[in-house]
Order: structure tokens, then sequence, then C-alpha cells
């Protein structure tokens, strides 16, 4: 089983208008309201490729307490007395526009039971994937905390976080896996390489960094492995790196070699690509491409 | 006591942004969320005067869960499978840009309990107050239904609306209150006085007009009444509209003189200019622009 956890959940609003115009009142034509969170995005799409999974996630408020009604995969939540965000996107005549909310203020006691729940709740799990941004005023050593519990029930941890949280993760010795941007921007380097040494030399057991159409590149401390994208793939991008971090959780779960897992990652979030909904994935385009059929 | 209708609550969210970049992300720096819709709006006016009031409203889902809990005056929420709509404001470098939801579907029997509770909550009050949009797919029809309900417990009805929902009120022979655009746009008239008497026409027992910096107008069989608006007052005009309503609700549940009722609703529509959140007043401006003081 692999547990995914969900630092800052939230429910994904996404507003249709007619013509958007900024500045005045925008009559909405269609609203959807999904769990969202890129650990939940995760968890579904491991779902989807059936591998067993739950996803770990503070909740709180009204806002909670839909998004634990309407969550479609396995979870475990920790109740927090903050309300849970939302993130609303605009879509109409132009790009779309997003407006996201910092995440409500979660206590020590708060984390403290996230962080027993989490222990206890390792047991199973070959994998540990911990997915997206932590809550307003978070601390980053949170998510070391987690590496370590992590490690102390023999499991391995996946972080794909930004900023602080992902050197955080690269001290305690997680595998980490970053966009190029986020690579760039958390270690300063001038390049994809000397950013992903950056995180090896901190302690990471292994980078793995997403390029988007670019495909995807694994560091060790023994080398880099990179595989191409699926070429031609056509669709709605968003959701894609984190299927792609869910085809990694499969084969690093699965004991695979790595340079499996890479491309396992570039098929699943190619499959995603084709989709328009994030943590939905073509599964027959999954597996025509792990099979080195093109789009 | 006045009962206020709320046939559309919504919870109305603030997202303050830095810079706002419609097309891009936005990060929201601060999140305000309150209880809202015009008839909501009213309520809270009425007992910020001291007017003993109740607000009746259907309410669904988590969003409705939440509404209820946050709602500082008294209420009685007649429970739908719908989930109540969400209004999102963006507040940032520019002119607010609004988005506002449809609203949830009301099944007839929803508004058939609806219309019962009506009912019964009206044999202690002074006046009944309609404010604000119907959700969508509800038929106009309702309007006259609720003014007809309140007739036959001896109870008038002030109908704050627009469109097909102003005309149904006219025609089933409520006070109405539209602003100067609503009523052109309803009637296709030339212009107000021509507006007016064609809601006189349709049967409405009386037509008051809010023209925004141009002061209030009453128009009944018997002629026009006009006040001037509070000069050079400077603020926030968001629940001007509703606080105005509230004033001449007061006014006509005390059996005032109709030019009495527009001063009160043009003093208390000025003390609500002075405070930045709708449904909030400024006590001691209202005092003082009721004794013909200046802003």
């Amino acid at each position: 089983m692999i547990v995914t956890l969900t630092p800052n959940p939230a429910i994904d609003v996404t507003y249709r208008v007619g013509t958007h115009t900024p500045g005045d009142t925008n009559r909405v034509l269609e609203v959807q309201r999904r769990p969202g969170g890129k650990g939940v995005n995760v968890a579904r799409v491991l779902a989807a490729v059936d591998i067993p999974v739950r996803t770990l996630l503070p909740l709180g408020g009204d806002a909670g307490r839909w998004l634990g009604g309407a969550l479609d995969v396995p979870f475990e939540a920790v109740p927090i007395s903050g309300e849970t965000r939302t993130t609303v996107t605009v879509t109409g005549d132009g790009h779309p526009t997003v407006y996201t909310e910092p995440g409500p203020e979660v206590s020590e006691e708060e984390w403290a039971a996230f962080d027993s729940r989490l222990s206890s709740g390792l047991s199973a799990a070959d994998l540990l994937v911990v997915s997206g941004s932590l809550p307003r005023g978070a601390s980053p050593d949170l998510v070391a905390d987690w590496v370590r519990i992590a490690r102390e029930a023999g499991v391995r941890t996946l972080v794909d976080a930004s900023g602080p949280a992902l050197l955080a993760a690269a001290r305690a010795g997680a595998a980490v896996k970053p966009n190029q941007a986020e690579l760039l921007a958390a270690t300063s380097a001038a390049d994809e390489a000397a950013g992903a040494a950056a995180l090896l030399r901190l302690g990471a057991q292994l980078v793995v960094v997403s390029r988007g159409a670019d495909g995807i590149a694994a560091y060790t401390s023994g080398g880099v492995f990179a595989v191409p994208a699926i070429p031609d793939v056509q669709g709605n991008p968003t959701g894609a790196g984190d299927a792609a971090t869910a085809g990694l959780a499969v084969a690093l779960a699965a004991g695979c070699p790595l340079i499996e897992a890479l491309h396992n990652a570039a098929a699943l979030g190619a499959a995603a690509v084709l989709r328009p909904v994030a943590g939905e994935v073509d599964l027959a385009a999954y597996r025509r491409f792990l099979n080195g059929a093109p789009a």
C-alpha cells in the first residue's frame, strides 16, 4: 500500500463564465467543486491504476466536512479547528485565472495528532508520498518529521514540495521530485544539474526532476538517468505532475529499477494530459505509452 | 416585528490579493467569509437599529450549514437538498471583480415547505420584506405567492427584486423598491416616471425608486414624493440599497407618512455608505442625518 500525505487539501472550485470581465460582476454559468490538493490527486491516480492507497490529510470546518464527504479515495482525516481552504479557477474566454487561499492555521497539538496518525498508518505501507504545499505558518521542519517517522517505520518517502519544504525534505534524506522551476527556485542554482547536486549534497536520496515537455530526469549519487516525454500529447497539463509522481511512486514502492520508474512516470503523466480533470488518467493510453506506442 | 425573506442567500467571500492578475495564479493574502444575500443584509441593518427582525431563508449543504452557524441575526432556515451558493469578490489594485454563482435548484416540495414556514412565521409580523434574487430556475410567481400569503396574514409586503420577479410583485399588489436601473430594465420604460407608472398600473401599491446619489422617490396612485440623498457622503456604496430598504421598512411597518419613510431610507442608506461592510451602519451618523445634519 502507498500512503499519500496531503498537508494542505483544498476544495477545488471551477467557475465557467462567458466573457471574463475583471473589475466587474461576472455571472457564473457553471460551478464545479471537487476535492483537491496534490496528495489527493496522486492518490486518485494510484487508485485508478489499482494500487491500494490511502491519503492522510487535515480537515476542518464545513469545507473540510464537504471535502471528506466528496473524496473518492480511501482517506484518514485528522480534525483541525481551522477551515479547510478553497481554490477558485475561473475559465472563460481567455487563460484561466486562479485564486489560491493560503489555508488554515494548524496548531502544534493538531500537527502532533497528525504525526501520531501517520505513524500508526504506516505499518502496512510500502511508500509514503508527501505532496503539495504546507498550510499558512506551518514549519518546513514538519516535512522532515514525516520523513523521519516513515524511516522509523521502515518506509521510504517521496516528497513533491517546493521552497524551504523541498530543502527540508532533502536534508531529511527523502527522495524528492520537484519540477525544474521549483528546483532552481529552491536551490538558487544556475541549472538543473547544479540544483540536483545541491539537493543530493544536502542529503536527498534521489532527485527526480520533471521537465514538462522535455521529459523527466533522475539524479543519484551514482549518476543521472533521463527519459524523454511521450511525444505529441495534446490536452490539459493540469495534474500531469501529480500523475507522474504517482507513476514514480508505484515503481519505487515495487522496487523497480530507476529507469523503469522514470518511464512509468512519463507514461502516467502523459496519460493524465489526455484527461480534462486533475487526478484522472487515460488507462488505455497509459498502457500504450508503457509499450512504447506514440500518442 | 419585521420578517425578511432571503430567497437566494450566499456565503459572501472576499479575497484580498496584491496585484490582481487575470489569466494567471493569484495568491490570496486575506480571506473574509460572511453570510450574505440582500434579505440577510436588510435584517442585519434592522437589528442594528433595534427593530425585532427574523429572516427566513433556504439553506442547504455544508455551505448552508456554515452560513447558518455564522448568521448573527435571528433566522429560520428551511432545509434544501442543493448547496447554498457562494459569491466571490476579489479586491486588489483595481476595481473589485465579483463572481456570482447562480444558486441551487430548489424543488417544488422545498418551496412548499418554505411557504408553509412563511405562513406560520407571519403571525407576529408587521411587515414582510422580500429582498434579492431568486435561485436558478425558480419561477417569479413564487414572489406573488409570498405577497399573497402575507396578505392573508394581514401583513403588507415590500419587495426589492428585479426583472420578472419585480413585475410579479407589482402584479401581486406589493410595495416595490427597485433601483432606477432595475426599474427601467424590468419595464422597458423610457424614464423613471413612466416605469413607476407601469408598475402602478400592474397593481403595485407603492413604487419606491432609489436613485443613488440623486436620492429616492416614491410613486403612488396619488402622486410622487422625492427626497435628495444626504450630500457629500463618501465611502462604500455596497449595501447602501439594502440599508435604504431597511429604513423604508421600519417606517412602513410603523405606519409613518411616506415622506418620513423616504427620509428614513435616505438617512439609513447614507449611514451604511460610511461603513466598509454590507449590512452595517454608522448609528451616530444615522441619527445626525435624521436630524438634518450634513455628512
